[in-house]
């Protein structure tokens, strides 16, 4: 599905079996994970030994996939978790550590299935379930980084800005986009406030996933606050499915989501210099299913990396 | 549970009510991680709004514990995850956001309750199943540090080493003493190789949670690699309970467990400098009930920090 997708023809590869040859969705997931870390050393020509710290998440109950792909990876490893926003948690850690003079090389790298996620979270998904037009669809994907320290050339991370946990009161787990809609803004306020920039000093503020139903909402919260973003908002979300010829209702979401986009479309652009400064803005939802069966609201996060090129 | 064991008078609060008065053990671990983080705020003479940023760790699916309560605290939060080496690696995470003069003051924070944990693990606790020798007791208990940058007084964390993870084969979830000794003695050696230092060095070396069974373990790896650390290496898991007077099997568990050890006890001892140099390494096994499930091994980290008085 992914590969169907308007930014298909992008990702570094693309595999037509979900289980990638595996006995279970969980173990594919695994794979898909390693394989995404794997491929990052390789394309920055070292070899997984030389990498000092990886940072990892991703949606499965105790972060299975990570742990189990950094068992086979076989480095210093930290396991993280804030949903959907993990990708820019994992970014902004393992940019600290470099430019804190720690470590030399750092790998951040997260992952979700849409199948775990769905039998985990939701329904299995041979079930078949109806869902509601609000309704996220996960992304089957993984993505990696390694961010080390450079000589000026070629992009670099900037900034960080780490969000606090926002809950507007949404209960529905099938419309995360409202509630994360809110978490969203207020990091990206946050940013704006520490940093005096506004929107105009960003070519992009790409949020990750607030899909068709949270970024207007997101739109609405910073325009409400005096920053208006116009086109310059994006949403990993929307971008990665085709609204007319995939069924994915709201758009997409999965902590592999935004780190797909980003690795496949954004930072190739801001290498090619198309694009000079993002904001990327990884939004997450922090509920479970016991805290919805229990009846609580859901607790929404986001973390935020700025991108120059 | 805890209050009855030989640390009991040592704790600052210690509660009758497993459920502290809410409708669900979920809740009442979420208020206990957020009364220590409250309490933690006050014996530093500070407010929570003057705290920068929150790492912050549990057993619970989606660490709801930790959300929620950071929900409440509403301050930047970084959710981790290496179920019972969480400590170790908040406090590490918090050290050096310090250390590195990106905030001031970062809290560290992690908890456990035995009975979200053994429902979500292994079974209701109304079921009431046979547990075997080696099994561990998860402590029900939090823990939380306010790390900021200090004018030379009082104790310091000056090192942290990453583990990696290790997994030697262990499948039975009733054993994660014997299946986390090899984590925590790799994790040991490669500080020992990193740093020159040896077991003389340290008036401690405290592991959590490797109980009767995986104590010994750890210790004889630690000579085959030629550290023989003898009376210094102690544990969390052994010394919360009393053995004698409370069934607790192979001794205790659970990411509050290292937490509430260290913070009531070994703390002070430095603080009185009655010790001077600590080696904490808290270990925890990355398995889930789906990889039980499906057949899969455990894998195991462990994080450590050294404290000098």
């Amino acid at each position: 599905m992914e590969g169907e997708g308007p930014l298909g023809e992008l990702f570094d590869h693309v595999t037509e079996d979900d289980l990638l040859g595996k006995k279970s969705w969980e173990q594919a997931e695994q794979q898909m994970l390693q394989d995404a870390c794997q491929l990052a050393a390789n394309k920055a020509n070292i070899s997984m030994n030389d990498v000092d710290l990886i940072f990892s998440g991703d949606l499965l109950n105790q972060i299975v996939s990570s742990s189990f792909a950094s068992r086979q990876l076989d480095r210093p490893y930290m396991g993280l978790f804030s949903a959907c926003a993990s990708w820019a948690q994992a970014l902004l850690l393992a940019a600290t550590m470099v430019d804190g003079n720690y470590f030399d090389k750092v790998m951040a790298a997260v992952c979700s299935h849409h199948n775990t996620a769905e039998r985990q979270y939701r329904f299995p998904v041979e079930f078949g379930n109806q869902r509601p037009p609000t309704a996220q669809w996960t992304v089957t994907g993984a993505g990696a980084a390694l961010i080390e320290s450079g000589d000026g050339e070629g992009p670099r991370l900037t900034h960080g800005t780490i969000g606090r946990v926002v809950d507007m009161g949404v209960k529905d787990p099938y419309d995360m986009g409202s509630a994360m809609a809110p978490a969203a803004a207020d990091t990206i306020i946050q940013h704006f406030e520490d940093t005096g920039r506004k929107p105009e000093d960003y070519d992009l503020i790409l949020t990750g996933d607030l899909s068709r139903v949270g970024l207007p909402i997101c739109s609405d919260l910073l325009i409400r606050a005096g920053y208006d973003a116009g086109d310059r908002l994006e949403d990993c979300g929307i971008m990665i499915y085709d609204n007319e010829k995939q069924d994915v209702l709201a758009g997409a979401s999965g902590a592999g989501c935004s780190a797909v986009v980003f690795n496949a479309v954004i930072y190739p652009r801001l290498i090619r210099k198309e694009i000079h400064r993002v904001l990327f803005v990884a939004t997450g939802s922090l509920h479970s299913p016991l805290t919805f069966e229990q009846g609580e609201t859901m607790p929404c996060i986001a973390h935020a990396v700025v991108w120059e090129a």
